[in-house]
């Protein structure tokens, strides 16, 4: 592909989705694998710094408010159930400090929180990194987690809609509660702040009742970026309303461009542009010198996977249903739906239909990226693929997860990141200093702001 | 006094009260003050790395969810409603990233928030910082944060401290999910947790429904150090069961010297030794090589108090009262009692009332350091005064509440520190790394390894 196929739409975003060991399910038990990466800081210091040196846009932190599962045997086989790692506000309130230029996301549910509790740290972190932060709204679907917070089932999916649309509702009404130039610090007139430009949200909805306003500052980017990773329905329907940049997991260039079209054609009836909305499928690369090279390296980490492990994986993928009394090379059962999460579910039984998998060959395909698109090959072949679904308009960007770290994560800065450049398809150096800046997306102004540019006269 | 009157006591123990521009009300207006500090993320590394230099067992934040008040007029005048400031647990975390030694206090309200969050961010801040992370416990008190969380008025005293001691209870199981040991990281095996070693709290109390376990290993200090604040009764009587720091508000010796002796006499009820807990008096010092340095010093800060806010101030020292339509050259007027917080309103009575103070004399004495104990003098005066108050029993060390930020913390650090450590009542090294081992308290047992220990036979 030439490289004016690459620069006409610009360059591509790039996040580095940092997963403990990797995102590899068996990452953990790999000879170079520091298997207590989640509760290392140094660890996540020295990723973090690898990706702002590489010039990536951010690095986002996935989060489960609970171990991820009731059977103790699995979970202790895994260090991917969420069992031990950093939270993450916390955790990239420490990156800041040692970071000055990437992007810092993190995920925090909008169902067992307070919106005031999370756009007061969004807003904090906002100020504390000088306008890098992102939150990633998600909602939670696991018993694992309603436990923990007074509940014995989780919320049904449409409710978890319904409360997380009020909830960024209501967050984007907390961080409009200061205008840009509200702080006076009038030290003569001892006026500390303007009264006329401090605004009091006072939302009455049918899940929040908030007065505000938020008691942190207006934040440095205007507010944190928006981010989301529902495909379904009503996550799309969400999304095209409030997101700006979205995680997606397709596996075939024909999905991704389709959930494109279809999320960036929401997007008008709520009077937005489709370049407020940046869409960044998750793929997990593993890249090699030579083809040969980087299929032994995705088999060295292959032959890591415990099938207990491979199994439960697949189980919840596909809506927490016991898959431990099938045959492993027997077929993929009948499964019932579930009240889970409908886009992993959906994704996961159409991938095994399509190619008649078996139970053990669906949990050799899933497991490893866990229903995210991987691709193994040499680096060329790598951003063949990259390019492909970029310039067809199936995404503007990637969240790369990592299978192994930080091996994979230096293997596609010293690998992939060349051919990227060498196209035009990423940047050599930065072109600002906040998350906004980076993603191309546009401050924005407050809701008083907006409202008073549309008053006739004004 | 002489050199071994300190010394057989130990050493005193010194937290670094933070406060945007400082404890003074009217810092914020000082030439020196940086008048945008609550927002300034280079403002509070500056402090932390002068106090961690000075070798400070910790710094402190203080909190509130919702700016306090809601007379516009009165919060435009002062920087002192938590209008505009950083959340304490993203500050303390990315602090925790440039310090590594000095411990890292926050307060989080068990009012409107959830002990899962609580116990999970203040144990990954106590990963992050390799053990230094301490939780200030308090109840919110204030209809301003109430509304911020779907309540129209706060909840009862009695209630709100009835849900702090089961908060507590169940931020403290939480924090004994995992033994210390629980994590094998076996790669060849494939374990990476021993099941045995893995604690599910499954509480079920008036307040809540948690099931547990925490997905954070067992903090390196075993538990973070929890500390409290309040005084009344309820107060009291929840830091004899769980606190191991308590701040406190006590202008007079003899009150000081009372409340250690009631706090520390009732501690043996709940099987604890009165060394488990350090009573750390707030002192807001304003220092001068001569005593007319140190008026002077005062006085500039005290003509700079707006009458406005400083009325104000006392009415919320006083339980919400409006004060505004009484002379300020009068009497203090019959106040009913409030739902507010009971210990500060006392407080702030008993002392107009003993001295006979118009409200303008008693703004001009609470207003200043809202209420806490306030030393204007020479180091050796200072120091004469916190070596009386720590040999009589009356503190184990202070919480310095700077009046203006960073001046007069320097100044301690220069002019106060030395005497202190002349009179061997202060280190000249950290003797640890943790903030338990600065605080000279024991690194807990699990609660599973503590009910093992007390079987027969085991």
């Amino acid at each position: 592909m030439s490289q004016s196929a690459g620069t006409r739409r610009g360059h591509l975003r790039l996040g580095a989705f940092l997963y403990p060991a990797g995102h590899h399910i068996a990452a953990w038990r790999h000879p170079h694998a520091n298997a207590n990466a989640g509760s290392d800081f140094r660890h996540y210091v020295e990723l973090a710094r690898i990706a702002q040196a590489a010039k990536f846009d951010l690095v986002f932190l996935a989060d489960g408010s609970g171990t991820r599962g009731d059977n103790v045997d699995f979970l202790s086989r895994t260090a991917h159930s969420y069992v031990a790692q950093f939270e993450p506000i916390t955790l990239l309130s420490a990156l800041a400090a040692v970071t000055d230029r990437i992007g810092l996301v993190g995920t925090a549910s909008t169902t067992f929180n307070e919106p005031y509790h999370i756009a007061r740290k969004f807003a904090s972190l906002d100020h504390i990194s000088g306008g890098r932060a992102g939150w990633n709204l998600v909602t939670s679907s696991s018993e694992h987690e309603a436990r923990n917070f007074g509940f014995d089932e989780h919320l049904a999916h449409a409710t978890r809609y319904e409360r997380a649309a009020e909830f960024a509702e209501v967050v984007e009404g907390l961080w409009d509660s200061w205008d840009d130039d509200a702080f006076l610090h009038d030290k003569a007139a001892g006026r500390f702040f303007d009264p006329a430009k401090r605004h009091v949200l006072a939302h009455r909805g049918e899940f929040f009742k908030v007065r505000g306003p938020l008691n942190v500052a207006r934040a440095p980017q205007g507010r944190p970026v928006l981010v989301q990773a529902g495909s379904s329905e009503a996550g799309k329907a969400l999304a095209a309303r409030t997101a700006e940049v979205i995680f997606t997991a397709q596996q075939r260039l024909e999905d991704a461009v389709a959930f494109y079209a279809d999320v960036k054609g929401r997007m008008a009836q709520y009077g937005r542009d489709p370049d407020d909305l940046k869409i960044m499928p998750g793929v997990m690369p593993i890249v090699g010198r030579t083809e040969a090279e980087a299929r032994e390296k995705f088999e060295a980490l292959q032959a890591l996977i415990d099938p207990a492990v491979g199994l439960a994986m697949v189980s919840t993928l596909t809506g927490g249903f016991d898959l431990s009394g099938y045959p492993l090379d027997g077929p993929i059962p009948e499964l019932p739906e579930t009240n889970a999460s409908k886009s992993r579910q959906a994704l996961t039984l159409t991938l095994a239909r399509r190619e008649n998998l078996t139970l053990r060959q669906l949990y050799l395909r899933v497991a490893g990226a866990r229903g995210h698109w991987q691709l193994v090959g040499t680096p060329n072949q790598i951003v063949d693929a990259l390019e492909e679904r970029f310039v067809n308009y199936g995404a503007d960007g990637y969240n790369v997860m990592p299978a192994l770290l930080p091996d994979s994560l230096t293997d596609f800065v010293e690998l992939v990141l060349p051919e990227l450049r060498r196209r035009g398809l990423f940047r050599s150096e930065y072109e600002g200093r906040t998350l906004r800046e980076h993603l191309g997306l546009k401050r924005p102004g407050s809701r008083q702001v907006r409202e008073a540019a549309l008053e006739p006269g004004v």
